[in-house]
């Protein structure tokens, strides 16, 4: 069933262990296929890290075989990457009506949209890619339009869940298509790529349904403006949020920049239905009875940017959160998020507003889009794969997705957990994990692309905690002789105007210091530093306790 | 009943908005009482700030009015400031047995043992505090030996809860004195202050005892070693470890500084008991077999130099966590450590041990100290205070506690939400909130007291997220004659060796800059770097969109 020689291989780019960028990449004989291409928010280790991506250098050296970037679902940790990605490595990206719509969204503000092809793809109808026959099924997700992915190869077929739930009662008509799902398992999945999110989740996810009957008695109950804030990319709960608008009589303003760009593409696609004259301009807000109004916004993961925390602190222009107003925050924390979000619910309470809000369920106002552990064994159950790679998650995840797996009878010798850069090559139906490639992290910070490493980085994390110091010398090239006394500045050290006595002191050391080098240690301006650095650090740790990065500067006159 | 002049005032040092550094002082005529003296820890926006403790300048002026620290129980947020305050103002301490035990371990580390002067308080009996009869009740809470304190002024009684639960199955046989509460309430309660913690939690706590169970439970299936990590003043819970270890003929070795201590501190006072022969080192751990060690450590809030975070990266010198171990965390991360601790779990995954985690009380293995919504409000009624002040917390926790008390009948105009340096004054039977004091925090870094302020912690975070740039300038001191080309070098900023153009660019704009600058502003050497650094930070934004600090430095020859 095998090309002489060809082999069927899976590599791990990204996505592992790091939720957020992911990307995986399937390779039968000459051709490749990229499933997503996501990008993460850097963590507080990251200091100034605006954004993570892929390093793609393997799929560079490869880029003839490259044939199609395949999306499963327009969210960022998909989609993230895709122009940093194109800007490296052009192919044609094929993805469903919405995701193409919000790529699109992504590449005008790049300036990339005339340069890219862009293939729309049909949950129903299957395409080649190379020699892959490459075919979809509908899943459930906490975004409209998400796919599966079959891909049939000389060697077996390989199944890639995307990010999916099984939400039996979708607000949609979008149902998960589980009879196409039971069909690909009946076929005979040589391998399952499946994802892990809440792979330490007992139970089965709620419904979305259950939201929008949670939204419409708030809403029933509300007397003041209502806001409510979410992921723009829920369009599904902004439906359901138009819909308890509708049905209390109250208009609609949309706050914040993706709030609004990411409607307005669902709406002209016809994803999110707006009944005529209902949106109105935040500036509108003002002029209608409190009663009269909803403000849907961003910012429920508390970013300090967007539209809820402003709004928390009443430093938005246009509108502001008054007493008797109600607040919904229709979300859940992602992990790192907790301690903004409780600081926005705090500033919201002192508004005087009332804040309905919970991690969770807690609150009625929120249900994941990722798959419980029952859901993860349905899954399992209806692909019966022989190999499996649990995706998207922690280390923690993926093991314990793997016992979930075994529970339901794959067997654990052909369950692989892989790191980034890790491949598995199946040949004559034999897989084995025994080689890697490049693959590993980009840290983006303004207009750089991997300028910010890990130097700068250990350099920033010294310099945040401890501050530092800067000792200027001047030696006169001739014979070494001090010039003038040294000068000392530090930022984030200790304040300046207080610390005018362990200056002085510091100067002194230098004086005594460069006095008392060898003649060959002041000659050699790096050894100089050296018993610089060395001498005051000493002084200082002993004075302070700290260590702040010194920085000897020596000037040649 | 009220001294010609005198009233009842409160006022709130430290606690409100900041759980962790908890304080308040009860005046009435000339007698101030100070209720506890917590430390906090910083939050990562306070970039290296070791610990956070109360300003307290207001005590200062009092000082001779200062009758006493009586502190509820030993936990750091409410005893963690007293060595800072003693150094500041030595006044006697009254504290409970372990408490105290805990307190005299804290001075020891200071050397302030020998000048503080400890009063051992009984909870059955009542104490005098100048004008002020002082009695207690005691309270269930994650540590032993918890009191509640009321307090006899002329005006009336003021109740101040302490840190509470209602644990009716404690593990100790120190029941929480529901009678004595009782009694106080029968007695008319003029002003009760209560603990808001779990303000936002509805029903009722679980008992402590739940946690011994599953904790046997979990020791009996156990086959390899068992790690299980707690906090260390959890001293009820140690007992159940050291029992569930009795009871499967397990040793126990302590790991971690102050796992060490205070089990040391609770064993001499009588608080924990160790069988003989139980307690091994933990250089013995790697003699017995796996099955007959437990090893009690700390570090189960994710922090990175404790034990438990050192096991997890295998780095901790005699002991190490192997495949089959079990780990267990006995705790629930407080908001802001949940990704520390998942990266351990993590970690301890991939050691290849069965790891038993969770949220809350999800695992089984912890329940919180702290009273949910049905037991506020059983102390609210069995208090049936006139005045309310809802304490510990954060506003929105004191806000909902506040819809408790209304909702048992405390009328919502004599419910006071302070915040830190407001006062409640009572004279004959009225109160009003209309002074303030000052009030604040202290940041602690190294040995400093309060030398770290804002404009320090706002240079750090620049630092920390720009990275800076330092630009020397040699001037001859007679005509600003520029007598070397200008040196630049960063820090945190791009890498260096990568960045030689731009600092090329850089150079260039100092010199023109330099050369374009009127005589007058080239004199006055504060515009002249004004002018540099403007012109240098239009370039590098321009360029690499970042804003780095810039800090041009003038040498004069």
């Amino acid at each position: 069933m095998n090309d002489a020689g060809s082999k069927l291989s899976v590599f791990s780019l990204g996505g592992i262990n790091e939720i957020g960028k992911n990307m995986y990449v399937l390779q039968y004989g000459e051709d490749m296929i990229v499933i997503d291409c996501g990008s993460s928010f850097p963590d507080e280790n990251l200091l100034g890290v605006d954004l993570i991506i892929q390093d793609i250098s393997y799929l560079l050296e490869n880029q003839d075989k490259v044939r199609a970037l395949v999306v499963t679902h327009g969210h960022e940790d998909h989609i993230g990457g895709i122009p940093y990605f194109l800007k490296q490595l052009n192919v044609p990206i094929y993805a469903t009506r919405l995701t193409l719509g919000l790529i699109e969204l992504k590449l005008k503000e790049h300036g990339l949209l005339r340069d890219t092809e862009l293939n729309l793809i049909h949950p129903d109808e299957a395409i080649e890619l190379g020699s892959i026959r490459t075919s979809f099924f509908r899943a459930s997700h906490s975004i409209p339009d998400c796919v599966g992915i079959a891909f049939e190869t000389p060697e077996g077929i390989v199944v890639h869940t995307g990010d999916f739930k099984f939400d039996l009662t979708p607000v949609n008509e979008e149902y998960a298509d589980l009879h196409k799902m039971a069909d690909i398992g009946k076929k005979g999945v040589l391998l399952l790529l499946s994802e892990s999110t809440n792979a330490e989740r007992p139970g089965f996810t709620q419904s979305e349904r259950v939201v929008g009957d949670n939204i419409a008695d708030a809403f029933r109950k509300a007397t003041g403006k209502i806001f409510i804030s979410t992921f723009a990319s829920n369009v599904h709960r902004i439906q359901q949020i138009i819909d308890a608008a509708q049905m209390t009589n109250r208009h609609v303003a949309l706050l914040g920049r993706s709030m609004v760009n990411v409607v307005s593409v669902a709406e002209e696609l016809g994803y999110v239905h707006l009944p005529e004259g209902m949106l109105i301009d935040a500036q509108q807000v003002n002029v209608l009875e409190p009663e009269k109004v909803v403000i849907i916004c961003t910012g429920s993961q508390g970013e300090p940017m967007a539209a809820l925390s402003r709004l928390s602190t009443n430093t938005f222009r246009q509108v502001s959160v008054l007493p008797g107003d109600t607040v919904i925050l229709a979300s859940s924390p992602i992990p790192g998020n907790e301690k903004s979000v409780s600081r926005i619910v705090d500033n919201l309470f002192q508004l005087g507003a009332t804040v309905i809000y919970g991690s969770g369920s807690a609150s009625g106002m929120h249900v994941s889009g990722h798959a419980f552990q029952e859901e993860l064994k349905l899954m399992l159950t209806l692909m019966k794969p022989t190999y499996f790679i649990p995706i998207h998650g922690e280390y923690r995840m993926l093991q314990l997705h793997k016992k979930l797996a075994e529970s339901v009878g794959v067997d654990g010798k052909n369950i692989f957990i892989l790191n980034n850069g890790d491949v598995v090559d199946i040949q004559n139906g034999v897989a084995s994990q025994t080689r890697r490639v490049d693959a590993g992290s980009v840290f983006l910070d303004g207009l750089g692309i991997g300028d910010v490493g890990k130097v700068v980085l250990r350099d920033r994390k010294v310099l945040a905690e401890e501050g530092m110091l800067i000792i200027v010398i001047s030696l006169s090239k001739a014979d070494n002789r001090l010039l003038s006394a040294p000068d000392t500045i530090s930022r984030g050290f200790v304040y300046e105007r207080e610390a005018e006595d362990l200056y002085k002191e510091v100067n002194q050391l230098v004086v005594s210091t460069i006095k008392e080098a060898k003649p060959s240690t002041r000659y050699r301006r790096n050894d100089l530093k050296h018993a610089v650095r060395k001498s005051v650090e000493k002084l200082l740790y002993t004075r302070t306790k700290r260590r702040p990065m010194i920085i000897p500067f020596i000037i040649e006159i």
